[in-house]
């Protein structure tokens, strides 16, 4: 399935006849819609200066010490010099691509990955090698990521998007054991973190390299505000070592001179009055319960022959049909049905994973959750995925 | 100078015993901050959940009706297709260098030019090729503009940045006769064309290319809400033909997914109840003062040996010292007695232009210009620029 068509399912969500579990949509009726009224007002009242005018393109400095100082641990110690706000931070990877990549450079990338990562560092030349099985696959708990003659390795720790799982802690560590054998400087992508439903949190990859490989600075981090508060402010970050915030900074000035100065002030405002905390609890809350709807649904409703991830946190459940189904032709006979998904094809590097898809569990409520996973079963059943193995 | 100095001369505006002619920046008490306010207050009321939520690469269908709208003629109609929001000018134009230019690549540009196009195309491996000598300079009314073997032509035809300068009409069109008879693709850059302060309105290049050229269609035209609303907001645009749109947009997906769906809104919401039209009117009132205070200053304070430009518009003076000076020498001068300026070299893409300065008459109100002015003829005599030929 071709880009361009992932892009008009993606506007299949509109359809208010269709579930769709395509998107990697937050539930707008959770936005912090009075919080966000009452900090516009604020700002606009108390410092509208600041935040209409033209800003420094490293962003907000207040904005910059509290993710700073958010993300500091005794190993890893942070200010706002190791802190670049940007447009989201898929922006963030788009300038990190830019700086450290040529063409032909070797990028390792968990299989299935992040579909706009590969959309944004493809146009640089790379070439993208699968670099790790999955956490399921292996009898090694923890096999080697092979990361030999790789230029840049992008990981997706936590309830990676599409798959939902998150590494061990074994797999970290190999992981920084292999990154420290290697050539090879790494991103660390964690869109999700904060939203966690069950299960222990772990150390991040740029947390345990400084606690455990003596602090070489080899992984970039990337986060955002999107999840939490709300994806339209477009507010993300990247956290680095301080030379490698200066160059990204100055390669951000060529590409839109920095990120708006109003939704960093509106983001600052709410993270001051404890906003994020709450927001936090309250998403955790709401998506745990559509994850089990989900879970459930999918125990109750799909075959024996279908497979899926459980998360403990993030957006997503991925599902496996039997070898030899194809998603994409299914696709079209799901939104008959009034339910729609993301063929797993295009997350994948290798050409594999056509008997895959991707279902989002954040957007809709539990009901329609439930509804939406009933249509996909006779979806199923018409195009004739077997009940029994 | 390098790159990095003139950053850190941008953090000079915000020291206040300084008198800053540096920047770009609009004048801030001057933004529409009460109905921006009230924008903020009606968009979170009336439709948060698409304020805050992801939206569609292209931008917010309803803003890209209006500007096209604002933007068609008789000859040129337009709708939503033809129309990418951008997060401000700047991300238009970076998107265009992506799609369009390759390492070696020509690209023809006045001279001297918007430092932050350099900027953001020079790591594309392009050639900038200076292709027109000024106004002023040649006996020649209209002079060919060297087009021949250019891939690209990137043109300010309003009050250009630095020089203030705008193209007659003859320039237009032979400018288009040029662009017909050559390969070359051109990007008209007009983020000033609403701040005319006297003299008449032209046709825009993207128009007259419609009207007399048999809309041939080789003019993508970038466009900015930054200098009339607030730039904080970052909201731009690019209008060009539909196809070319949409390769744009397949590429500013991968970079930042969308522009904020906030400030969309916002300025959707602005636009809306006529303020653009208002604050226009305002802003035109204001900074005709400044720039008549300025010339006037410019014209009892310098030494006759000093020439500058006397724009119709935009925000910037250009000053022009005796040859051998150098200008990059006179700012830490003229920063002792308290004014800032931009070193012009630096806007130059051959090399020359270290005799002038570029000037600022937006920011500062009128008593401030005309004592920066006192000051920079201070740090002039100082530096020895002699007061008679």
């Amino acid at each position: 399935m071709r880009r361009s068509a992932v892009r008009e399912l993606l506007k299949l969500t509109l359809r208010p006849d269709l579930i769709s579990f395509a998107g990697g949509l937050p539930a707008p009726e959770l936005f912090p819609v009075e919080a966000l009224a009452e900090a516009a007002r604020v700002v606009l009242r108390d410092r509208p200066g600041a935040a209409l005018q033209y800003g420094e393109t490293e962003g907000v400095g207040e904005l910059r010490d509290w993710i700073a100082a958010r993300h500091s641990t005794s190993s890893r110690p942070l200010t706002r010099e190791n802190v670049l706000i940007a447009s989201g931070a898929q922006q963030g990877l788009d300038l990190i691509g830019r700086i450290f990549l040529n063409s032909g450079d070797r990028v390792a990338v968990q299989n299935p990955t992040y579909l706009a990562l590969l959309s944004a560092w493809r146009p640089l030349g790379v070439d993208f090698v699968p670099f790790y099985p999955g956490n399921a696959e292996s009898d090694d708990p923890a096999p080697s990521w092979g990361l030999r003659g790789a230029r840049f390795a992008y990981v997706l720790p936590e309830f990676r998007n599409p798959t939902g799982e998150s590494l061990t802690l074994r797999e970290r560590r190999r992981f920084l054991e292999d990154l420290a054998a290697s050539d090879a400087l790494a991103v660390e992508d964690d869109p999700y973190g904060d939203l966690r439903y069950s299960g222990d949190e772990l150390p991040s990859l740029f947390e345990l390299e400084a606690r455990e490989f003596g602090g070489e600075e080899r992984i970039l981090r990337t986060g955002t505000f999107s999840k939490i508060l709300a994806p339209g402010l477009r507010v993300g970050w990247v956290l680095a070592a301080a030379p490698v915030i200066d160059r990204l900074t100055l390669a951000k000035q060529a590409l839109d001179l920095h990120t708006s100065t109003m939704s960093q002030h509106l983001v600052l405002e709410l993270v001051r009055r404890g906003v994020l905390e709450g927001q936090r609890e309250r998403l955790r809350g709401a998506y745990r319960e559509r994850r089990d709807a989900m879970l459930a649904a999918l125990e109750e409703r799909l075959p024996s022959t279908v497979t899926w991830t459980r998360p403990e946190g993030g957006m997503f459940v991925f599902v496996t049909l039997p070898e030899g189904c194809d998603t994409s032709a299914l696709l079209p006979v799901a939104v008959r049905h009034g339910v729609a998904f993301v063929p797993g094809g295009e997350f994948h590097v290798d050409g594999t994973g056509r008997n895959t898809m991707r279902l989002n569990f954040t957007h809709a409520a539990p009901e329609r959750i439930r509804e939406g996973v009933r249509r996909l079963a006779e979806a199923l059943a018409e195009a004739g995925v077997s009940r029994e193995r």
